[in-house]
C-alpha cells in the first residue's frame, strides 16, 4: 500500500484542523479541509489560519480548504471524518458516492449515535457502504489546542486492517506526535466516547470542591466502568489501560482546556443545562453521549454508575452535590477494576 | 476473629496520623501513635493534635500518644506501620518482641527497600518473624491531609488471609473512607512503590511546561511499566487499573500535596538534588526508590524507561528536560499497554 499523497479532512473544528496541520508536518503533500461554511473555508485558505477554532496555529503550505466536499474528496486517498458525532449519518450520506473506491476512512469522532446505539465507525461503515477493514479510529490524549502547539503526546491508530492502520501511522508520524497502533476499534472507541462522560462528572466533583483522593478514584472508577462495558461489546481489556483509554481520559479530566470538563464545572457551580449550554454557546460531547452509552449498557446488562448520575444531573435534573456523593458512598466489597460482571 | 479494639500506630507522620484518626472515627476504641521524639507525642496526647505534621486537625478523644514502642503495643490487637520505608527494618527489629502473637498487621509504607529489594510486607515478615497471612497493606489515592479533612476517598486493604484485610477493613470504614479488600498483596505495594517514582517524572514535566497530553502519556505509560512490573512478580495484572495502582498513582501526580510531585517540580526547574533536598528539608521517597526499583526490575529484565529516566536525573546528574524528551519520542510501534513482554 502507497504512501498517503491527498487528504480530505472533513470538519472545521479545533480537532480537524489541527489533524490537518499534523498530516501536513508529517509530509503529505494535499491537505484538503472541508468547511460547511464557505467564509471560515475562505480564510483557512486564504490567511492559513483557522480564525474560529485554533487562531493562533499558522498552518502548513500543504494544507488549503473548501466548502465543496466533492472538491475536498477528489482523488483523497485518506479521508478523515472530524464533524460532530450527531451530525455524522447526515453529513456522510451527502459524501458517501464521492468517496474513492480504496481511500483509507479515519474516524476522530468520539461518540455513539442516539437512537442506533451506533459507534461512529459502525455508522461510516454502514452510510459510507465501505468494508469495515477500510475504517481506522485515531484517538488518545490529544487535547487539539495542544497539538496545534507542537506539545509532544502519542495518539492510536486502530483498524481492522494493520496495514491501513500503518498507512495513517505513517501519515501523521511527526515530532510532536507518537502513533502506536493497536487492531480493538471497538474498546479504542468506546474509550473515547465514555471518557467525555467521566469527565463531566469529574469537572461537576472539581467544581464541588472534591479533592485529589475523589477526583482520582471517579476516574478509576469511571476507567472500570469503561472497561467493563468493553468487555461485553469484545473489547481487549488492555486497550482501557493504555493511551485510547486511560491516556485519553486523564488528559480530558485534567485539562481546562476539555470542553466535557469545563462544562460539568459548570454544572457543578450549580447552572442548568440550558445555562451552560447558552453560556458556552455548544453542547459538550458527553451530555448527548451519556444519554446513548447508558442505554448501550443497559442492553448488555452492564452497571454503568457514573454514566447513570451523569445522565440523571444533565436531563432529570439531579442536584450535582448529590450525584457526586451517591457515587462514593457505595457499599464496601472487594474490589474488581475492570471486571464485567461486577458493578462497582 | 473479633473486631479491633486496640491500635498501634507506628509512626507519627501525616498519613499515620491521619490513619489514627480513621481507626478512632470508625469506632476504633483505643488508637495509640508512637512518635519517636517524646516532645512530638506530648503534644499529640495533650492538645490532641499533630502540630508538625496535621496542625489543623482535631484528633478524636480515642486517640493518644507515647514515645514508648512497648506501651503503645501492649495489648494491640492491631499494629499500623508508618515509619519511613527505609528506616523500617532498623525500627521493627526493636518492636518485634512486643507485637502479640496474634495480632494483625497493617503496612502503611510505600517503598522498595533498598540493597536487599524487598517490599515492606517481606520486611516485616522476615524481622517481625510473623506468618504472612497476618501482615496487610493499605494503599490508594489517600493524600493525608484531604483524608484528614474528611474528603471522601476510597482505599484497598490487601492481605494473602482475606479475613484479616476483612477485619482492617471494618476497623477504618468511615463515612469518607471507602475500604475495598483486595487478595494481590504484590500488586497493591509494587502500585504504591512505583507511583512515587513516576511522580518524580511527572512533576519534571509540569515545571518543564508540558502540557496535559504529555501527562497524561507519562501517567499511562508510567501505569504500563508498573504493571509490567507486577506480571513479572505474579501480581494480578487487574490489581493496576484499580485505586491501589491507577487511583494511587493519578492521585499522586495530580496533587500539590504530593511530595515527589513537588520534588519533582523542584528538579524540574533546575534544582539540584541537594537543593531539592535542603529547601524541602527531607527526601521524596521516589528518591530512594527509583534505584531499588530500578534493580528490581532488571533483575527480571522488565523494561521501566521512566524509573530509568528518574534514576539518571537524581542520581546521575540528566538534564530533566532531555530526561522528559527521551521518553516521548520512543520508536512507534503497535501499543501493549501492561504487557509484560514488551519495552514501551
Amino acid at each position: 500500500m502507497s504512501a498517503i499523497k491527498r487528504v480530505a479532512v472533513l470538519g472545521s473544528g479545533s480537532w480537524g484542523t489541527a489533524f490537518a496541520k499534523v498530516l501536513a508536518d508529517a509530509g503529505t503533500p494535499e491537505v484538503t479541509v472541508w468547511a460547511r461554511r464557505p467564509e471560515l473555508a475562505a480564510a483557512i485558505r486564504e490567511r492559513r489560519v483557522n480564525p474560529e477554532y485554533l487562531p493562533s496555529t499558522p498552518l502548513p503550505r500543504a494544507v488549503t480548504a473548501t466548502a465543496d466536499a466533492a472538491e475536498a474528496l477528489d482523488g483523497a486517498d485518506l479521508v478523515v471524518l472530524a464533524v460532530p458525532s450527531q451530525t455524522l449519518r447526515q453529513n456522510l450520506a451527502a459524501w458517501a458516492g464521492l468517496i474513492g473506491p480504496d481511500a483509507t476512512l479515519a474516524s476522530l469522532m468520539k461518540g455513539i449515535e442516539l437512537g442506533t446505539l451506533k459507534r461512529m465507525s459502525e455508522v461510516i461503515v454502514e452510510v459510507a457502504g465501505v468494508e469495515p477493514e477500510r475504517v481506522t479510529v485515531v484517538t488518545g490524549p490529544n487535547l487539539a489546542p495542544e497539538i496545534a502547539a507542537e506539545q509532544v503526546a502519542g495518539t492510536v491508530v486502530a483498524g481492522r486492517d494493520i496495514r491501513r492502520a500503518e498507512l495513517v501511522q505513517r501519515a501523521i508520524s511527526t515530532r510532536y506526535l507518537r502513533p502506536y497502533t493497536n487492531d480493538d476499534v471497538v474498546g479504542c472507541e468506546l474509550g473515547g466516547a465514555v471518557k467525555n462522560v467521566i469527565a463531566l462528572a469529574y469537572g461537576m466533583a472539581a467544581a464541588l470542591g472534591f479533592g485529589d483522593n475523589t477526583r482520582a478514584t471517579l476516574i478509576t472508577r469511571g476507567l472500570a466502568e469503561t472497561a467493563r462495558l468493553g468487555a461485553a461489546f469484545g473489547a481487549n481489556p488492555m486497550t482501557f489501560a493504555g493511551l485510547a483509554g486511560l491516556g485519553d481520559l486523564i488528559a480530558t479530566c485534567s485539562s481546562p482546556l476539555s470542553r466535557n470538563r469545563t462544562f460539568g464545572e459548570r454544572l457543578g457551580r450549580g447552572e442548568t443545562l440550558e445555562q451552560a449550554q447558552a453560556a458556552t454557546r455548544q453542547t459538550a460531547e458527553g451530555v448527548k453521549s451519556c444519554l446513548s452509552i447508558r442505554d448501550l449498557a443497559r442492553s448488555v446488562g452492564v452497571e454503568m454508575p457514573i454514566t447513570e448520575q451523569v445522565e440523571l444531573v444533565c436531563h432529570e435534573g439531579l442536584d450535582p452535590l448529590k450525584a457526586t456523593t451517591a457515587l462514593m458512598a457505595r457499599e464496601t466489597k472487594p474490589e474488581r477494576p475492570g471486571m464485567p460482571s461486577t458493578g462497582q
